[in-house]
């Protein structure tokens, strides 16, 4: 499976390359192609921006058109906004990254075009993709840089591919079991019986339960349980002198 | 409903606060909080790597300690790696915005733990902490700087309170019916016969049904048939001369 190209339309700062390219290893993606980088290539601001996402900069294939940048593609979305005279869908990031996934998952090749930091896309260049592509943001505040923009479609790649599960547990920390809450309950409520806590004896019983209840809901590893049986010991016995 | 709050727990340089800043206002965020950031505050170097985003630090708070930073919050995130000495449920980006989202939207207050650039939080942040927000992320180049993370946390809040649709057709344009289809095609027939293109015999019904087949698929706009008609009715007449 190929990953999708991300096509830096005539960039201008090199420093904008080189973040481009450190948000596009960062999320699995190693295709940089450049139309009319304005300084030319290779550029000595990139590097330094790429924070050792150099490989990425190596592999960078420079091209004289946009077209000449995406005659391989099959798939291809700009990143900007909706144009009124160039009618095309508009796509979330999200939706683009699904896209994009299903056609590489059977063996297409897609990219997607990023227009020079001032001015954007042209529609010389917005013609020649499928889609536009737009990050949803802050209507009140919608400005993204480059490398910005970059990253977040970057990131929706790789999150449309990635399995890591939404919550999970502490590795090597079991989580208690029923019989490890209940035996802390139990030291608890013991401790507890000896210096009549539950009183009146009308409350001893929801006294009891809210306690329970706490321990039951609290997450406790089984480690945990055992940590809180050490405080209650403690805490039930004279102060020791110190070591 | 409150939104989440950014504490950026000892930053360095202001120019990442400032980046910082400019991310959360993308993506609607103004609550940041910063605990005894090195350098002072307010910090000349925020102000123009915001960006125009000077209301966020302008607003910004300043605290002695991370608990007093987070003192009024309910639900509180370090976004670290996972610590093996503090064990902490580890969320992903999206599932951290989504249990916020649905905290805030009963009056919950939340908030996420950044730490400085170079050495992170400590453990004496992280305890504080409910759980760990981990942002997916290439294993084999997983260096996100300050800024990226919490544009990427931003995002991911912003977007699970998004509405946008995953796709959206031309919003002027309307779809051509099938009658419009319909008329385009019959108006591609009728000229082709003419010119006999629809030949052998034998390949007829074929040929014109995959004429057919590339208009009704084409996705075409009312405008767009009208358009392809009038390229017809040019091309089967004789060339007129140049106005």
């Amino acid at each position: 499976m190929t990953t999708p190209a991300i096509i830096m339309v005539r960039p201008q700062l090199g420093e904008n390359i080189g973040k481009a390219a450190r948000a596009m290893l960062n999320f699995g993606l190693t295709d940089m192609r450049l139309v009319e980088p304005r300084d030319g290539w290779p550029n000595p601001m990139a590097g330094p921006a790429a924070s050792g996402a150099d490989i990425v900069l190596e592999q960078a294939q420079v091209f004289a058109t946009t077209g000449d940048a995406i005659a391989d593609l099959q798939h291809v979305y700009a990143a900007t906004i909706r144009s009124r005279e160039l009618p095309k869908p508009v796509v979330t990031a999200e939706e683009a990254a699904k896209l994009m996934r299903a056609a590489t998952g059977h063996g297409e090749r897609a990219g997607v075009l990023f227009g020079p930091e001032r001015s954007g896309l042209t529609n010389d260049d917005l013609v020649l993709a499928d889609k536009v592509l737009t990050v949803p943001v802050n209507p009140q505040f919608g400005s993204l840089n480059i490398a910005q923009a970059v990253i977040l479609v970057a990131y929706e790649w790789f999150r449309t591919g990635d399995e890591t599960p939404a919550m999970q547990m502490p590795a090597d920390q079991e989580t208690a079991s029923k019989a490890d809450i209940e035996g802390l309950y139990r030291h608890f409520a013991e401790e507890l019986e000896k210096r009549n806590y539950f009183r009146p004896p009308a409350r001893r019983a929801v006294m009891k339960l809210a306690l329970r209840n706490i321990l039951e809901n609290g997450g406790l590893s089984e480690q945990e349980t055992r940590t809180l049986r050490g405080v209650v010991k403690a805490l039930s016995q004279p102060p020791r002198t110190k070591d």
